[in-house]
């Protein structure tokens, strides 16, 4: 999967480049990991951001944070920091990996938008990058590029904000858990 | 749902006091009012946390975040700090709430541990407390006085380390979501 920081929007629907956040990559990190979801790409195209993650990335897996706690180095281990998706699927194909589908996600439905159980399909014989957008979402640039998009995650009514952290849980959780109940 | 800060163990198995953090007020609120899972109640038994997790609720709800943003105020106006789990059960009773039963989580299984479904099935006619430990997770005094307890999240291998942001808000889309695939 991918978290990308641009192009993203604001909430006034501008196109921004967001800031990282540590919590994102350890808390994605740790998702990611849980449900063996393969590499955690972050992208940026900042150069001072890209090295603000590296930094936190070696700590926890070569540093302090690897001695203090080696699960989070297992799952810090897993973060590769790309300027771009194009980048993302360059290191994809370099690293052996089969050509994936783009699958973007979105708060809002899409022309695109496909459900959770026909991804899990996919996911059978598909190599697939999901893709994730930080601060109010995806710009839909990557919308339009993506194969397809993901449906919004619904809770009880239209109340539609969680947080990236969240919503990243939740469908890896939907898309990958082996035990359905 | 309650946020336990105490009695919660550290790496080590001792039982310390966590410290209460602004990430987990947001994303547990978001969540919490995205599946319509009643009151989010964070229990601290330090003074100065209960002020610093006021002045967070307030600011979202009153001050200029609530004017920033109103569906963070919607959230967070639903955090309630208390005290411990004594005085969360005596604040259902007061709100006129029926008394619940109490399902403590664990990331390991307990001999009370039940599955998804039979809390599913539970929350139709029942009033639950769900709750949640920080840190290295609940102190086995609160796991003896549950009802019950919540079989621990698994993805795909023996990695259980999700944060307490990641494993409630797929706990509670496991439990709430209207749209079972």
């Amino acid at each position: 999967m991918a978290l990308v920081h641009y192009p993203v929007i604001n909430k006034r629907g501008e196109v921004i480049v967001s800031a990282i956040t540590n919590l994102d990559l350890h808390d994605i990190a740790r998702a990611v990991r849980t449900y063996n979801a393969g590499r955690f790409y972050v992208t940026t195209p900042l150069e001072d951001q890209t090295r603000l993650a590296q930094r936190i990335i070696t700590y926890w897996t070569e540093g302090g944070g690897a001695a203090y706690n080696p699960r989070r180095a297992e799952a810090l281990g897993r973060v590769t920091v790309k300027t771009d998706l194009e980048e993302v699927r360059e290191d994809i194909r370099r690293s052996g990996g089969k050509p994936p589908l783009t699958i973007a996600t979105s708060g809002r439905p899409y022309e695109k938008t496909v459900g959770f159980p026909f991804v899990r399909r996919l996911l059978t014989d598909q190599s697939v990058l999901l893709v994730f957008g930080t601060a109010w979402g995806l710009d839909t640039t990557v919308l339009d590029q993506a194969d397809y998009v993901l449906e919004p995650l619904r809770g009880r009514d239209d109340y539609n904000h969680l947080s990236v952290r969240s919503a990243v849980s939740i469908m890896l959780d939907r898309l990958m858990r082996n035990d359905i109940d």
